[in-house]
This record gives structure tokens, C-alpha cells and sequence, in this order.
């Protein structure tokens, strides 16, 4: 069946996330976390590269060559921000940084101040790692929220010159040329959606059908000293023994050939969510099945129960199938957003449960995780196992996960929701206001719910005259028991691609309530992930939990399970309320006089409890031990 | 106890290894390993730096700045397998190299061809990075090594040129300098041994008193760019945060304040190797308490069960205690062969059999695993569990494992065996034939076992007339109960530092039969040693055991073994013979239809064996799953 979108996002100024687990970490995106990124873009100096660009301070570029993105990103994100909370003071920061670029860009377009300030005569040359496109890409995301969000077109004029530029420089019967970090190609396709004008998603295109065809463009960089000397890290994850191998930036074939999910993750998350966008209507065969295929090897074979992916520090990426090492799992916080950003997308066109259910698991587990409940440090990469020492920080020299995570949340009412002609999807049921028109007519969907700590809610829908329309709840891959109930329906609800979907004519007396039986489990990983074999890990819902021994006397890797326990649930109020569970089993010593190695103790073991958090939440009390996958009997 | 050698090793012309075990080995040591690293020599072209430093040959250096040491390794190795067995055309070999060594040397009496055809201007100037004395310290071990079992002395001869031409540039009251890459001080205390001249040993007590003290000589070569040039790898493992941290080298504090093991695995080794022996007989309590508590906590808190030590690859060494990865461990064979060297010194000068002990466990496991039963492949590191692909390789572009471990094997009569004056020491009872000088008379002494296949063995004394005489035999730690026969002895035996000490005037016919008990038996770990936590090792005797999947039909990652299981042994022709052990268990399920996460499954598990092998023999059959530390109930 051809991808044909079956619903939009909804404008982000027509949804409320009412919920409190949410509406309290987007009070402090805009209260705490885009102040202190505006501070650490001051003080870092990337801003001050803009004013270097523009001539109007001087100074060499400082940092790293692709620091401009993310002062793009915090630009997108504050376009969310600002969208769903006041923050004078942040929205004057805006003001400023957005005149900061739009006086640092020359005249013939071009904008990347690292090449303007410190290599002006070697623009487009190293495509292969130093991200010029990605941080156009980047621009246009911030333009494009900038103009959708809050109709304001000033960065949008920038990113349509600067776009133009690139088209001047490369495509079909100019240079052939694609960003190593993909990027740009999310980035024109948004500045096609917000103008209007489809030449941008057609470059988009062509780069994408570009990529992997032999010879790839990096291949004549790689063996120029000149090019490669501009980059810190040259290219060797580009090379293997000196052969070229462009798997690192998914450059090993041409995309309907790929079929793993390979190198760096947060690359391969762009690009793939570029090319399902762009497949769009397209009726592509190969295309949709080359994604599909991919989606499957990432969801069913590379990903950790958290929503984590990538987990080798080496290439920031992947490795092999069910290679998923628990104490040195990558798992970027950026690479988690982009599972995100690219599940959305299949949603969006194909209509089905199984995305939002993986993107619910990113979202809720290895992509929070990335913050803060303070909301002003941050993880780089997101372990399943730690022993103490891992803690969150204020800042990165590479500083892609901060804004990125930003986005994410500021962005949620996107994800939570959609809709189709006739249809209101509730893709998340948290609690939520969502102003739509549909059928014919405004209305308000209203779901009330204190999800994610109970699977009950009630939804309910305001409008001056009754509504014929569906409103379709996503029956959750967790749940195992889903009751509904909606009196005085005309029918019984309809289950279509893992949605119960309740259509009538709605007035604002009707109540539908939804339970989605949310309980404890213990949950076992296909037993070729050789780290997790005689393992569970603790899910609730669509959370994923972790000991950690701040709540416990001994570190959690002392535990083993009893599968058979009881759960105790009660509120920690230092986590913001979210709810620990304890569970019944049984502890070795935590240390033992004598020798490192001595013969084996079989007196029985010592029953014991341990009290789990949500992964999300860990290390917010000091650096911890912690562990997801626990050892079972 | 001010430490006073209570002990020698014998002349290794005068003690013939015959038990099977270690025999065979050393038959391939001759036939086949020492042939094979000659070849690779000649080949990468290790031996052509010689060539063209001498003038013979024209061409540039080639290779790592401290290739010259495998040369000098592999002739030390020779000296040993030539003392113990013929080979003519390894002699000629031999013969050709060391008259390459002696035409390369410089009339100044400098010799390393690195900077002798690389960087002639730039001699002793980066000692933190290129091993320049380290290479002289592996010439100066070959020499004596050529002098005490060949009487031969022609390296001797170049070795002392070269001694002479260091303590004219180093010393007191010259320049202050030392190897970053430790192991002249055990060559210069051998050269001494040799020679009779104290004056190396003296130089060598210098450079490890200089050792560690502020400032580091080495600070200022880091801040030189032009000397960090000369090293491929810079010296970032020297700072840390810009700061100079000399714990890699060791060089962090002078050797009396070293509390615990830190840094470079094979360079600590071979520091306190040296440290060691030069604290015999100085009445140095400091010193020995130092040497005692870095053991301590190399033994009791960093080391493998298998011997291996040094669990980082990013370092090659030291952590922190207790971590102890099995996956991905380093355990270079090289440390491992440290190991042996460092507690055959503490050995030797404690009389305590704790150190043998620990001696035994890297011989058997650590150290030999790192050679095939083919001789001609070698691991560099030495993991505790593999998930396939880790195979032993016929030669690296360091190739510093090789060598060492062929040395270490040539050498192992001076190992297993001690002599002081009136007693004869058996610290590891495999078969063997020692002739010694010993209370006046010169006698043979006979071990006669099939350890460590057995337990049991016979001891009987050859000599002309009756002797008088002690035969102390190690009582293993890991034997439970080690019983004695010696008909018609005139006393008890004896226990005194962990060895049963058998006193009498011995004739042929006496006949000491030992049986130390040997059987299966499962370990633990300190739980502090988390990667252990919920798992055991299977020990027999002094060797520990790995499953392997080529012996079975699934991963053992699989298997979780019954405590309570009979064991089965029976050979393996494919290893040698040695003893497979099988045990009972049960194993999960290699796969599952389904998702890669899904409910845990309560059922009970499956029955199931698991066959076992000596680790050190693992990854003879092809690459395979292996794993050491078994899941228990």
C-alpha cells in the first residue's frame, strides 16, 4: 500500500498539553532551559562568531566548525517555546540573535561563520565532515518554525537566500554534492511546506537520490590533505583500511539498497526521516520498502528498550544486530529525538500504531532522560547501566543535544496528536486542548488524564453545535486490556492500524473514557541481546524504570528479581512526583572479606527490595548507580 | 622481614621441563614460534632497519620507533630455545642477527635505528613516547641472556658499548632522564648479573628513585611541539586536562608513595620487577611495604581470575578497583607476562608461596592464551568473553606479545623451580629434571606428573652417594587438602611459607608422592567486582575454564550452571588433550519468534550442558562465543 499521508500534525498554536508530567517540563523549557542555552550560546562564544561574521565585534571564529547550528536549533525551539508560553524576556533574546544572522550573512547568501571567518576561500569543500549543509539544514527548521509559529518571516528571508545560494552551487547539471551530516535535506522540505514553493523539496530529493552512488563526492575529499586538514577529525569512520566506506554518513549505496540501519545514528535518523517525507504520495515501491525494512532492523534488532539507539561510542552509531551493551550504550540524546522526529513522520503517512509506539518509547524514556528535571543540564549519551559517575551537565563543546532535546519538548503538541479530514488522532493520551477544524467546523478536543501514571482518561469535545466526526485513540503495543466507554454511541468503536476509533456526532455532553489497563510487567529481550540474557527490566506503561542506588542501600546490580513480586507504587516527590516502584527479590553481600577470587557460596540467598524510578529520571538526585535490565532467578 | 633472596632459579641448561603439558609446548616454541617470528622479522622489515642503519642497505626506517625490541626479544627467546632444544637453522638465524645488531651499533656505542636513520639530531630528547631506553633494556636482557646460557658474548659486548653510552648522557650529576616506557632497570640489573660490574644496577637504582619525582622530566618534552612531533601517538595519556598526570609511566609520585597499581599495565610490571629485585637486601622497609601494597591491590582488586591484568584498551592498563570487564578486556599477554616476571621475583626474595601462586594463575590461563597450540598466532589482549571474531593473529604492527610470550615459555625451567642452599624448590610440580648444586653434592632431581592434568605426583633425588638435603614442595592455594608419602623419612615434613618441606638424606630410592588434590571447583568473585555478580568460574587446579561454543551448540551466554553438577572430563584431541570439563545446567532459548522485547516468560527453564575447556586454549577451532563467568541460579 503506497504511503499517502493519513493525517497532519496540528499547528502548534491550536494544542495545550494539559497533563501535568508534560505541562511542568514545558513551564520550565521556557522558564529554565532556553535561558540557560541563550546563556551558554553568549558565553561559549557562538554568538560571537555571528558578530565576527557581520564585522561588527572582532575576533577569530571560536569553537567547533558546526557551533552555528546550534544557535538555530535554540532559535526553533524558542519558536515552540514562545509559541506555547510568555517569556518577554527570551522572546527579546530571539530579537536579537535573529538581527545577529541576519547581519552576518554576505550578500550572495552564504552563511557559515566558521568558513566565512576562518576558511573563506574553502567554502563546499569538505561536504564529508564539516557539516556547511547541516547547519543550513538547521536554519531553515528554525525559519520555518519562525514563520509557522509565529508568523514572522525575518529568518525565513534569510534561509530562502541562503537556500538559493546552495541551488546555485550544486544540483542536476551543477555540482553533485551532499551534506556528510544529513540535515538539510528536513530543512528544505520544511522551507517547501512553509512557502509554498516546491523547488526546495525537489533539491531535497535530488540529494537524497544522490547519496551512495558510486563515487561518492567525499571519496575525492577524503584524499585531498588540504580538504582534510580543515577537520578535526579528518575522515577515518568514512574509510576502512583505506578503502572508502561511507557507511558512517549512510553513504554506501544508493537508499533503496539500504538495508540495516548503519553508521552514525543521528545522521541516519535525518536522512531517513528526509526520504519518508519525500515519499510522501510518490507511490515508490522500493523506496517504501527499502524504509520499512531499515525501520524494522532498527525497532527489532539495534534498539534499546528505552528508545536508545546507537550504541557505540566509536561512530556515534551503530554496530551489529542485538548488540546492545548496557553499560556503554551511546544512545545519544539527539539519536533518540531523531527516532522520534523519523516515527512521526511514518505515522503521519501510514496511519499506524506501531510508529507512535515507538516514538511514545523515545520520547517518554531515551530522549527525557537527556535533561534534567531542573531543566537546566544535560546527558550527552544515555546508558542502561551506571556505576556511579555519569552525571548530567550544563554544556557540551559539541552541543547538538541540549537545543535538540528543547525542541522536543516544545514541539510535543505535534506529536501527541493529529489529524485527518474527519478525524482526531490521539497518538499519546496525555492530557491535552486541541482547537481543530474538522468536518466543517472549529471544535475542542479536550482529553483530561494523569497519564503516564494511570492509563485512564476522559475525552470530551466542545463545539457550538454537535460534530459528526471519529476521534481515534492509539491502543497502546503495552496494554493488554483496553476498555472504552462512550454512552449513547451510535456504534461500537471501530479498530483499525492499533486505533479504537469512536465516530458519532458529538456534542459537549458526550464523555468517552479510555483505560488502557497501564500495570507493572517485567520484560524479557529476545535472548540473542547476549547483554540481557537472564534479564528483565520493569515497564509501566510507556515507561521503562531503573534502580538506582540513591533509592536502595546497595547498588542495584547486587538485586535479582522475584518475577512473582508484588509492586508498590508511591510518589517521590524529589522526582517531581513520579511514581518508584518497589519490588520484592533477593541480594548477594555487598562485599565479603577475603580473597578477589574464593570458592562459591551456595547458602541461600539473602531476601531483599529494590526500589525502581523511572529511567528518565535517573540521576537527578546525584551521579548513581543504576540499572534497567536486572538479573532474574 | 627485610627481604633477602631466599632463593635462585637454576641454570637453564640445568633443568629439562618433561611433563607433556609444557613440553610440547616448548617443541613448537623451537620448531615452530621462533622460526615464525623470525620470518615476520625479515618480512615487516624489522630486521632491514638493522640493514640500513649499519649502511649495508640503502632505504628509510621503517615502522614503529621501537620495532628494534621485537629483534631483541626474539633473540633472548632463542637463547632460551636453543639452550633447551637443537635447531640448527634457528642457531644460523641467530648467528645473521646478532651480526646485524653488531654492525648497526654506532661507534659512540648508540644503537637504535629509529633515530639513528629517522631523526639522527634528535637521541634522547622524546623519552616519554619512543622507548629508546626501553629498547636498550630488551638489548641488555638479550645479552645476558646470550652470556648465562650460551656463554656467548658478542651482544654483551654490544650491550655494554651501549650501556656505557647512556650513563655518559644520564645519571647523577649529568642529565636527569628515564624510559617512559619502563624496562632498562631490569636490563641493567641483568647486565650487572652478568658481568659482575655493579655499576648498571646502580644506574638502574637511580632511574627508579628519579622516577616520580617534581618535575617530571617528562613535563617539558610535552610542552615541546617539535619532540611530541616525533611520536605518532603524542603523550595526551601523560595529562589529563592539560595537567600532567604521570600515572600512565607510572611517574606520578616516587615509587615509595605508590599506594596502588595504576597506568600502563606492561610498564608497571616492569618497573616493580625491577624495583623488587633491587630491593633485595637493602633493608628498605619502605620500599618493600610500597612493593607489598601495590601487589596487594594488583591481586586482590585488578586482576582477571585468569592472571590478566590491565582491563582498559585505552590505556593498555589500570582502571579502578574492582573493574573488571570481561568483554571487553584488555589483559595484554605481555602483562600477563609481567606478571610472571614481577611475582618470580617476590618469590624468590619472600620464600612465600602466595606469590607463586599468583605466578601459576597467569602461566596456565593469562599468559598462554596468548600463544595458539599451533605456536605460530597470538592474541594481544585476552578477553574473558567473546561474542566471536576475536581471533589470535599471526603478527601485529606492535609486536611486542610475540616475543614475550616465546620468552617467557624458553624460560620456564627458571619458573617452576628454585634452589637455595640446602633446599630445592618444586613451586609448580609439572614433570621436569633438575641437576643441582646443592649442600656440597651435585644431584638429580626427578618430578615425574601429568600435572595439571593430575594432581598427584612422584619426586625421587639422583645421586652418587646419599644427600642431605630439603625438598620443599608448594601447597597450591587452591589445593583443599594436599596429602604426602615419603616412606622411611626421619620427620614430619615441615610447612613453612605455603611449601611442605621434606628433609633427608635422600637415595634413589626414595620415593615423594604428592597428591595435592586436585578437582573441578566453582568460583566466585568479590561482589564488589560487579561484570561477576550472580556467576562463577570453573577452576581446576591452576587452570581456569572458558565454554566455548564450538563445543556446544549454543552461545554459553545461554547457560546458567547447576552448582550442584557432577563434572565430566574427557580430552579433546583437537587441543593438545587437554581435559574438557562437561557440567549440568540449563540454557534459554537462542531465539524467539517475536519482538525484540516482549513479557518476561516465567516458564522453568530448560535442562542442559555445558562443556568447558582451559581458557588458555579458547579460539584454537576458529573463532568462537566464549565465556568464563557463567550465570549460576
Amino acid at each position: 500500500m503506497a504511503w499517502l499521508r493519513a493525517m497532519r500534525s496540528l499547528p502548534l498554536s491550536n494544542i495545550k498539553i494539559t497533563g501535568e508530567f508534560w505541562s511542568v517540563r514545558q513551564d520550565r523549557l521556557v522558564a529554565v532551559t532556553l535561558p540557560h542555552i541563550y546563556d551558554q550560546l553568549a558565553q561559549t562564544p557562538r554568538l560571537d562568531n555571528f558578530r565576527r561574521a557581520a564585522g561588527t565585534e572582532e575576533g577569530p571564529h571560536a569553537g567547533l566548525p558546526f557551533d552555528d547550528s546550534d544557535i538555530y536549533k535554540w532559535l526553533e525551539a524558542c519558536a515552540y517555546g514562545l509559541t506555547i508560553r510568555n517569556n518577554p524576556r527570551l522572546s527579546a533574546r530571539t530579537d536579537e540573535v535573529i538581527a545577529l544572522i541576519e547581519n552576518a550573512q554576505m550578500a550572495d547568501g552564504y552563511l557559515n561563520t566558521f568558513f566565512q571567518l576562518k576558511h573563506p576561500t574553502m567554502r563546499w569543500k569538505n561536504l564529508n565532515m564539516l557539516h556547511e549543509m547541516y547547519c543550513a539544514g538547521h536554519l531553515f527548521e528554525a525559519a520555518a518554525a519562525w514563520k509557522e509559529c509565529m508568523n514572522d518571516e525575518r529568518l525565513l528571508e534569510v534561509a530562502v537566500k541562503l537556500a538559493q545560494h546552495i541551488s546555485s552551487v550544486f544540483g542536476p547539471n551543477k555540482r553533485r554534492g551532499y551534506c556528510g551530516h544529513e540535515e538539510i535535506e528536513i530543512g528544505l522540505i520544511r522551507l517547501s511546506e512553509v512557502t509554498g514553493d516546491p523547488q526546495y523539496r525537489k533539491f531535497a530529493k535530488w540529494q537524497v537520490e544522490e547519496r551512495g552512488k558510486k563515487p561518492s563526492p567525499f571519496e575525492a575529499e577524503l584524499q585531498d590533505p588540504e580538504i582534510q586538514a580543515l577537520s578535526p577529525w579528518g575522515g577515518t569512520l568514512l574509510r576502512s583500511d583505506e578503502e572508502y566506506n561511507g557507511e558512517y554518513a549512510q553513504d554506501h549505496a544508493p537508499i533503496r539498497e539500504h538495508t540495516q540501519i548503519v553508521g552514525h545514528a543521528v545522521r541516519a535518523m535525518y536522512l531517513y526521516t528526509a526520504a519518508t517525507e519525500l515519499a510522501d504520495g510518490e507511490d515508490d515501491a522500493k523506496l517504501e520498502t527499502a524504509i520499512e525494512t531499515i525501520w524494522g532492523n532498527l525497532t527489532q534488532r539495534r534498539m534499546y528498550i528505552t528508545g536508545g539507539i546507537g550504541p557505540s561510542a566509536r561512530n556515534e552509531g551503530f554496530t551489529a544486530d542485538f548488540d546492545l551493551p548496557n553499560l556503554s550504550a551511546y544512545a545519544e540524546t539527539c539519536a533518540s529525538c531523531g527516532l522520534i522526529l523519523w516515527g512521526h513522520r511514518l505515522l503521519q503517512l501510514s496511519g499506524t500504531s506501531d510508529y507512535a509506539d515507538l516514538m511514545e518509547r523515545a520520547l517518554y524514556n531515551g530522549a527525557i532522560s537527556g535533561i534534567s528535571l531542573s531543566g537546566d543540564t544535560f546527558f550527552y549519551d544515555n546508558p542502561l547501566e551506571s556505576r556511579g559517575g555519569h552525571a548530567r551537565k550544563p554544556w557540551f563543546t559539541c552541543a547538538c543535544c541540549p537545543p535538540n532535546i528543547a525542541r522536543v519538548i516544545g514541539n510535543l503538541g505535534q506529536y501527541v496528536a493529529g489529524i485527518s479530514e474527519s478525524t482526531f488522532y490521539v497518538h499519546i493520551p496525555c492530557g491535552m486542548e486541541a482547537d481543530v477544524d474538522i468536518a466543517g467546523q472549529r471544535v475542542r478536543v479536550i482529553v483530561e488524564s494523569n497519564y503516564p501514571w494511570s492509563g485512564k482518561c476522559e475525552i470530551r469535545v466542545e463545539s457550538s453545535t454537535p460534530a459528526l466526526m471519529s476521534i481515534a485513540v492509539r491502543i497502546p503495543e503495552w496494554s493488554d486490556e483496553m476498555e472504552s466507554d462512550l454512552p449513547d454511541a451510535e456504534n461500537e468503536a471501530d479498530y483499525k492500524d492499533g486505533y479504537a476509533i469512536f465516530r458519532k456526532t458529538w456534542t459537549s455532553e458526550d464523555r468517552l473514557t479510555i483505560d488502557l489497563g497501564l500495570s507493572a510487567k517485567w520484560i524479557e529481550a529476545d535472548p540473542r541481546v547476549l547483554d540481557n540474557v537472564g534479564r528483565v527490566a520493569l515497564e509501566c506503561g510507556p515507561l521503562i524504570y531503573a534502580a538506582e542506588s540513591v533509592d536502595n542501600k546497595f547498588p542495584p546490580q547486587l538485586f535479582t528479581a522475584d518475577l512473582e513480586t508484588e509492586f508498590e507504587f508511591s510518589p517521590v516527590a524529589a522526582l517531581d512526583g513520579s511514581f518508584a516502584i518497589t519490588v520484592d527479590g533477593w541480594k548477594v553481600p555487598a562485599s565479603k572479606s577475603g580473597a578477589l577470587y574464593g570458592e562459591a557460596d551456595t547458602s541461600a540467598p539473602q531476601p531483599s527490595r529494590l526500589t525502581l524510578i523511572p529511567y528518565a529520571t535517573w540521576a537527578n538526585r546525584g551521579p548513581s548507580h543504576i540499572q534497567v535490565w536486572l538479573r532474574r532467578p
